[in-house]
């Protein structure tokens, strides 16, 4: 549900118009001083702001309860809280009338017996993924790895140059478009990974589609691979560090880092919410018909996932580095 | 490492060359009439013999030493054990000095220290997803679930009806390739899947990652949705039974299964034993070397994988099929 | 770690003297109209104020940010949070130096490197066992069954009705005392209990000793069992409901529930923390020297445990009891 | 269900009556030399042959399958098959009509609907305590802790001197007695056990109460501490390893190991089956009836259960000492 790991732990909690969102963090290296600084920067590149991006915009400011002692991670669960403050109040009951398609209303209402709360889209928000981006930035600072993420393609886009320009015409066509982002983890250890179930790759497949409109994983060439031949995907040792000049492989062999370069891809679908008409059945009058989402909401919340993407893979490299070092 | 699952638990263990491998299977509904020919069907399906696939045939015979009384299933443990027969037994200790690319070789004389049963791949071999789809088959006794998978595209090869004949090719020049399978699940129910960590497309992540050779992941639509716009992508629900003409979404919304077919793609790598002639550095010799792989293998693995991804899935599915009765 | 659970989670986070404890509750049937009374009465029980009991009181206000829509459980996760307000603030650090028998300063020490929070106990004080009380008193509010719990022995004195004046004797002589507790469980259903590693039995144990000074756990009769024949403990079935009239077994066959009132008795040992001069090593002067311990504490923790053993059983019986809602 | 542990896991299969009982052990340390001798050995502690134990004696040969290679641990999980061969076939039916008192016939038949082994106790036989016994004496070689066990109490007796003749007697009168064992762990290193819920003594309870007819489970001096001051319990640090000259804790201060012997007592009920004739419902007849077990039993199963507890503590130590090498 919503606890992840097995030694580096993250346990999620929050829905988007409640009064707080907030992660509690097991199993940081007792003595690890905080770097607060590394944390909210790795937040405000989550934040909104760009062109494509939403107009609600959370300060998140972190409350740090526990966990913390003179600076220093005591080894007792980290927790921080973040408020929801930029919460505007209005119906959303007709969420539940007529569920928007792309989003979660429906099954939610079903699942959740009519429970739930479906007040800006609650536990199914990106707003979610602010703690976990917390997280992230605290298993980066245990790790000896280097993380970066970047945009490889945004709709039909694959200059990253004319992004704005881009999404402008987008969000004018009262459309939304999704995206491509990579991964790269420098400086990997071999070893990482424990077949067969918590292989690196299942580890990384799990979390990553843990993130709302995530749709497709896949680890260093990917999909791109299906034309090639064993002899042009195969990547080849050239020295006793195990290093290899091509990377199809994505830095992974049989489920365990290989000491190159760990790359991921991922596929953002495209917002579900649009600014256009759509129509979608309605339970009330009993047939299907034409509305608008309304409300705040992003024109490619890919240009704000890669952060996420990025601490999210630190979280389960946290919890398998701590892994591999048991013997 | 070697189990998987909440409520629905599977224990595989075996090496390629050692006396058996297996799977213990928890969580079987106590009462369920095991029917072992869809088993053994299932296991038909995997084994070798087509074209492009490894002469090595195992006859897989099925030996089931516990939690089956009066052919019911007790609600103790299932543990199903397959001998390994047809083993040539060779020097396989040059994999230790010379690792082969695009296999696990080197990551796992590292990881477990020199230790491991290199022979035929030892864990890592592809022989380890028997017992899966034992565990699969069984999976899908337990669901009222409809599952198929096909292969969409091998190598660049996009008509299915000259498979034979394209494979043969690219064995005849010592080559190998991957291929694409869509996975599909009828008749699925509303609301299977755990959010926010046990996400319907988290565990199916996770679960088909560790089948090895298995470099992407994506559900519905996937990667090729990136061109779409949000009005074209999104699902529209047409009647009360949240139905959708179009499936963009591959029946996932939220992480929670929404009543539409289970679609997901899976990328199978090109198999990395070719029997052409590759380089890979030589820890003995201290150079990149030139060497042969030799032995048995398959020229496009791809063609095997679908019955064990479309178990592995079953399981994912079985898991969450129980979680999802407990209130 | 601070999760426990597979259904029904509970995630603790907290130190004694910093800013807030806390629980994530997970797995609480949506639908759920929490009655936050009942939780308050529960904590109301916990709080110190009887003869014998610390003079730290804390007013234990309930923070709840997530979970909630309209008074009921959404399926989200539950947070509640508590701050902490009564805290003195004083000079902790000699606790490093000469650690106090009986106590974790020594352990946590090595353990955590010295990075621990050692004021007021930190992470291994009692006031951990709030946030647990009320995740208890939210799973009592799942499950059909009655629950009660009452003080057996207290040091040697088995007459309760003379605990006040009891405990009064034992302050003033600098001591402190232990007790037993007895847990009773009525209206239990048959069929709690998973084997073989979720055996009622075993997840008791497991819960029970995570609650600071328990030191042992029975379930029936237990210990003093020693001296009966077979023929005297076996519980003789009376009727077609599995009613015995004898419950040595404590309503458990098998790590199974048979339906009779689950019994189990619980050793809480002398408050570690007495008014009395004491000796201990100190690390300092690297001999073993002479020091009182100081601060509020409890002459008999044991008269206020009772509702966190109680709750804490409550918390594995909502576990287990979705569990045996599966098929 | 039936996996322990989290590094070092242990999954259990079997049943009384059914071809064979094992055991998948997963995280042994690659490299680590099994010595199968010592497992042996501990195996011929479980077996019977002592005055009061049963007739049914297995060989108990050992079929490693997998795991191993070249004598070494190879870091895949070692599976262990014993068969089952001793078993007596006879009609056991009238266990499901007329469930026997003290035994889990009769919730098994409600839990299992009707669907489980009851022949020879099914899953609930002390005989699935054999592969138990196997991984724990691999888990001591893993180990450099010291492990012992002894019999403190049989019955009214607690001069061990005069076993035999005490159980001859019972065996005479057509009874059964409990007892209680003492086990001792001796070179403990500190900081063994992850609070809150994996604290040394919470993981000690779950598993220990696993095993067949333990019905109490105590830490060093346990509840006959109920009757000191805290002055008296409290054990006093004597110099900088943290040695202390009373163990009253058993060597666990708040939840981890304080490198103090670790000591636990257990209680294990009078073996339910015995001679004598008794009484339970009869469903057939729906009446209480009087009936008398046959077949083979012990008249003190407690003389057979040390090195099951023993090995069974060796398995969670060898869990949580792993975990404690994490940073």
């Amino acid at each position: 549900m919503n606890t992840y790991g097995t030694l580096f732990k993250v346990t999620l909690y929050g829905e988007s118009h409640q009064d707080a969102i907030g992660v509690v963090i097991d199993g940081v290296m007792p003595g690890l001083k905080i770097n607060w600084d590394l944390v909210n920067n790795d937040l405000k590149l989550r934040r909104p702001g760009a062109v494509g991006t939403t107009p609600r915009v959370e300060k998140d400011e972190l409350i740090v309860t526990s966990g913390i002692f003179n600076g220093y991670a005591t080894g007792s669960p980290i927790h921080v809280m973040i408020k929801n403050e930029n919460v505007i109040s209005k119906d959303y009951s007709h969420l539940v009338k007529q569920p928007r398609p792309g989003h979660a209303d429906f099954v939610a209402s079903i699942k959740y017996r009519g429970y739930h709360d479906y007040r800006g889209g609650g536990r199914f928000s990106g707003r979610l993924t602010t703690p976990l981006v917390v997280a992230g930035a605290i298993a980066k600072q245990m790790l000896p790895f280097e993380f970066s993420h970047k945009l490889v393609q945004v709709g039909n886009l694959k200059d990253m140059s004319k992004l704005d320009e881009y999404l402008r015409e987008i969000h004018e066509k009262g459309e939304s478009v999704g995206g491509i982002i990579e991964l790269t983890v420098k400086n990997m250890t071999i070893g990482i990974g424990e077949p067969m179930f918590e292989k690196l790759e299942s580890k990384i497949g799990q979390m990553l589609f843990t993130i709302p409109a995530v749709k497709g994983v896949e680890i260093g060439t990917g999909f791109d691979g299906v034309e090639m031949y064993g002899s042009e995907f195969n990547d080849v040792y050239e020295d006793e560090t195990g290093k290899t000049l091509t990377n199809h492989s994505g830095g992974v062999s049989g489920g365990i880092s290989n000491g190159n370069n760990l790359v991921v891809k991922v596929f953002v679908k495209p917002t579900s919410s649009i600014g256009k008409k759509q129509e979608s059945f309605n339970f009330e009058t009993n047939k299907k018909e034409t509305f608008e989402v309304g409300g705040r909401h992003d024109t490619a919340i890919v240009r704000r996932a890669g952060i996420v993407l990025e601490n999210a893979l630190a979280i389960v490299l946290a919890d398998l580095y701590l892994w591999s070092k048991i013997y």
